[in-house]
């Protein structure tokens, strides 16, 4: 299975993503040496050809490439604080999960010990990984972005997000966060289809092909927001979609109206602010309107050019 | 352009919605007699042929199918109560926007009049009216359902939702409250995006193609929440996605957190009941506690019967 031209890398943390990053890059050829807190996961992969480090210490020393898939921030800072001084030199690639905040706290904490770091932010699950469903997200340093890729092609399609190493992480969590509100809004909708014996699985077959079409209105929010004019014609006005008969209906099947009362709040502020005339996407400024109002920053226009897409 | 095979149709309330309905019979044919709060709207229906009603009562003297697409259900009552007694023996399609209850109530309402009665849910915008895309759920009277296809399917697919006159609004409310969930979860992640200067365009040309796929989720829910058990293998734990990543990051990059908060505090009640190694469509019970809680109903699997879909 030895392919002389793997590269050699380190991977710590053996949860159920490392193990799939690690198992990747063994399958096709790479040396790998693991790590983890806990050393009987590593036992698996060293059947399936991988070194196990005896220590952390060792494991940051065997390969130039470190990659880290880690439970969440502060463990990268545990595991790597007592072993910084002794990577100089070495490239970070960090795949744990963070927030940008704490993406841009590790690039400066790795570049003050001589440490190349590069942020990664993992949209996929364990079993997707070395298939081209797999997407990988980047920031930080584009050199090592283009030095890595013969490693992080393997695991997924990667795209390299800028220069600002919270970019990444950015990026990948405002797209889970539309995720994670649709899914809400799926149960919901699945919750009250129940409450008159509609089967969840009857409703996803009526809600799939719907949702999955009303996609293609992000596209018009988008252009709304951007062109700055949330009172351009052809849109419904927030008077007349204001949610109160979703929530309503919510309630007379005894439905919990949590997530649609949240949009509804929103709506309700900008008709209060005596925007009711305007679109849906108006709701944008209620969102960022504590950016403007805790710190009067603006749209940062100028760093766009930050945002390239590696193909 | 009269075709003698169209029926004769009454169409009460000249919005966008009721404009469009009455221009497309027209266009198809159909003898149309139009009325409306306030009559100037009927002036450019009358250029394309329609008769303007002098009254309300002579509006629905004038054909035996009569369809009203009014403001609201309170605005039906208003519009009918003074000539209801007159209707006897008549259909009434009431296209206004109601929510399920209301929906039943003016069944109930027409049946005590002597009238036939169908409740349609317009799931289309004004401008899609009598094109493919447009879609429209009925519920309540089989007989006027059929009966009335011949123009009921001149705006749209027709659908056929079951007798009680509540499901098609309550279909319709529940696909909707997917929807203005999934677009507050755009909005937000654009919020995020838009905070580094992202602009809302680009981050539509990303989200777009990753929601729409993620839309294959929901069968994945519906099979869990049918099958009834939240801790089935190959799931993210409520523990490891409590979306703690998410609102901080929107914090950090000053962006109102409200409707990924109030997901979040879905999961966090779960997690608070033990239920924190099941998988996310355990909110699913969130969701319906209060009716669980309120009323002690449960799922009402028996009339799955008249979930039937007219194709």
């Amino acid at each position: 299975m030895t392919d002389p031209q793997g590269a050699g890398v380190t991977v710590l943390g053996l949860g159920a993503m490392g193990s799939a990053l690690a198992t990747t890059l063994l399958d096709a050829g790479h040396a790998v040496t693991v790590w983890n807190r806990t050393s009987a996961r590593a036992v698996d992969l060293s059947a399936r050809g991988a070194q196990a480090a005896s220590s952390i210490g060792a494991a940051v020393a065997a390969n130039p490439l470190i990659v880290a898939c880690l439970l969440d921030h502060a463990s990268v800072h545990e595991t790597l604080d007592p072993v910084i001084a002794g990577m100089r030199g070495s490239t970070l690639v960090n795949l744990t999960t963070t927030t940008p905040n704490e993406a841009r706290e590790l690039a400066t904490w790795a570049a003050g010990h001589g440490v190349d770091h590069l942020d990664g932010a993992i949209m996929a699950t364990p079993p997707m990984i070395g298939t081209p469903e797999a997407s990988i997200l980047y920031s930080g340093s584009r050199d090592v972005f283009d030095a890595s890729r013969p490693v992080l092609d393997r695991w997924a399609t990667s795209t390299y997000d800028g220069a600002d190493a919270g970019l990444a992480s950015l990026v990948d969590l405002a797209m889970l966060s539309g995720m994670y509100s649709m899914f809400a809004g799926f149960l919901h909708g699945a919750a009250m289809a129940g409450s008159v014996g509609i089967s969840a699985t009857e409703f996803a077959a009526r809600a799939t092909p719907f949702l999955s079409a009303m996609t293609d209105g992000f596209e018009h929010f988008a252009g709304v927001i951007d062109g700055g004019d949330y009172a351009v014609p052809g849109q419904q006005s927030l008077d007349f979609s204001d949610l109160s008969h979703i929530v309503r209906a919510s309630e007379e099947q005894g439905v919990r109206p949590t997530t649609i009362a949240a949009v509804q709040e929103l709506i309700s502020e900008q008709i209060a602010d005596g925007h009711g005339a305007e679109g849906f996407a108006r709701i944008y400024e209620s969102l960022r309107a504590e950016r403007t109002a805790k710190t009067g920053q603006t749209h940062q226009d100028d760093n766009s050019d930050e945002l390239e897409v590696a193909r």
